[in-house]
């Protein structure tokens, strides 16, 4: 799990996660997770004219970054152009260690929350929501997709782990004070209720964006009893930890959950 | 939150939970939860041969028992007869302060697990599932049940959500190794995803059925934002918190989690 504090400067952003992807890859890493909005984290109007095509700069670069470091590599998100007027999409891409675009997820649940005067967003103005729930194989499991506030939504994953999700992501940009909250707490539920690993790649310290929002960090990496085996703290960096589909399988046939739905 | 230690002696039982439930009502409790299995808890076929109706004595006695101290009262759960031989309901019953029964639910998720030699389940071996999520309204709020092992199910509480429900009650027997990893956790999830106060009485201490299992205790009064307002420990007793409807409100005011469900 890549951590970073993207800003408004797409070539500084660039930078610090083509490093942080280049040292984990040299380090052993085989899938490696970027957070949401990884290339520009500022305000809301630039996002929609700053927007790319699945083709673009953002998404050549990562591919590219793919196949250099042979690693599977989840862009957590960039803003994909949308054919709607003044909104684009939240989207997450999957790359093969080869560079192929594996997964195409769009986020699906909006954050649009009035907490306090200074925690107040509404990310439907800019971003349109996706309405696929998306789940693509690798050779280290079967990957399900999902972005930040979608982690409040256990619905959503229980359709990935009925999809046959065995690694669920959650690339984020959760703010300090939900993620105080709520972070940790709705990343092992996740886990635990659909017995799969949770890998949690997040943005973290103070943005650019208009209100100098602070994101929680805290990237994590969650085993399917919901133990944590990594977590980050609160500065750029990276986290690693192994993933064991034997114990996934193993935590499945002791307490066979998805066998005992009845909805 | 009433927390108890049954054992397979029905008298005792009864007399730890009347006397329990008389104190907690003096003290001012109007809506009181005993935990699951709260008048039997021994040897699986004695749980059939000893299963009652719903207008036999245990159901009688906390009928009485909620009148007489005037306050609402769910019997977490009891071993009610079924039509079908072998097999009984695992049954919450939710009375009035007038003595009304207002509602009726039977377990639907069945607890058939294989942790372990030590840690084996086979619920569904004595216990017919029920079919059909119940609320309930009370002066106290609109009231979702739910039953122990239930709460590895999000699906369900997320269907008692979409019918009003304001208040989550869970009584349980959770084992203590799950209760361990996954007690709190869940009943801490289960409140802020559904932005709902979550009621939780457990069973504690060692039973006399026939493994000597022990129950994990620590009955909790968790807030909609995922505040442990109240827990107790591993001990019989009782534990309190108050339930603010306003604080309810406010917290989906901010964050409108349910408007924002796209699956």
């Amino acid at each position: 799990m890549v951590q970073l504090t993207s800003t408004s400067d797409e070539g500084r952003n660039w930078e610090a996660a083509k490093t942080l992807v280049r040292t984990a890859a040299a380090g052993g890493a085989r899938l490696i997770v970027t957070p949401e909005n990884t290339n520009f984290l500022g305000p809301h109007q630039d996002k929609v004219r700053r927007a790319q095509p699945l083709d673009g700069e953002t998404c050549t670069r990562f591919r590219e970054l793919a196949r250099e470091c042979e690693v599977f590599l989840l862009l957590g998100s960039f803003n994909e152009r949308s054919e709607e007027a003044g909104r684009c999409y939240n989207t997450s891409v999957l790359f093969s260690s080869a560079g192929e675009r594996l997964a195409v997820y769009r986020k699906m649940h909006l954050f649009d929350i009035d907490l306090s005067e200074a925690l107040s967003f509404r990310e439907s103005a800019t971003i349109k929501p996706g309405d696929t729930p998306v789940v693509a194989d690798t050779e280290l499991g079967r990957i399900g997709l999902s972005i930040c506030y979608d982690l409040r939504f256990p619905e959503l994953y229980r359709e990935l782990s009925k999809q046959g999700a065995e690694l669920l992501c959650v690339p984020s940009a959760f703010t300090w004070t939900t993620g105080k909250a709520h972070w940790e707490l709705l990343l092992r539920a996740r886990a635990v209720e659909n017995q799969c690993y949770v890998l949690a790649a997040a943005q973290c310290g103070r943005h650019d964006d208009q209100g100098l929002r602070q994101s929680w960090g805290h990237s994590a990496i969650i085993d399917p009893w919901g133990e944590v085996l990594a977590m980050a703290a609160e500065d750029p960096g990276s986290v690693v930890a192994a993933i064991d589909l034997e114990r996934l399988a193993e935590v499945r046939r002791a307490m066979p959950v998805a066998e005992h739905r009845r909805l």
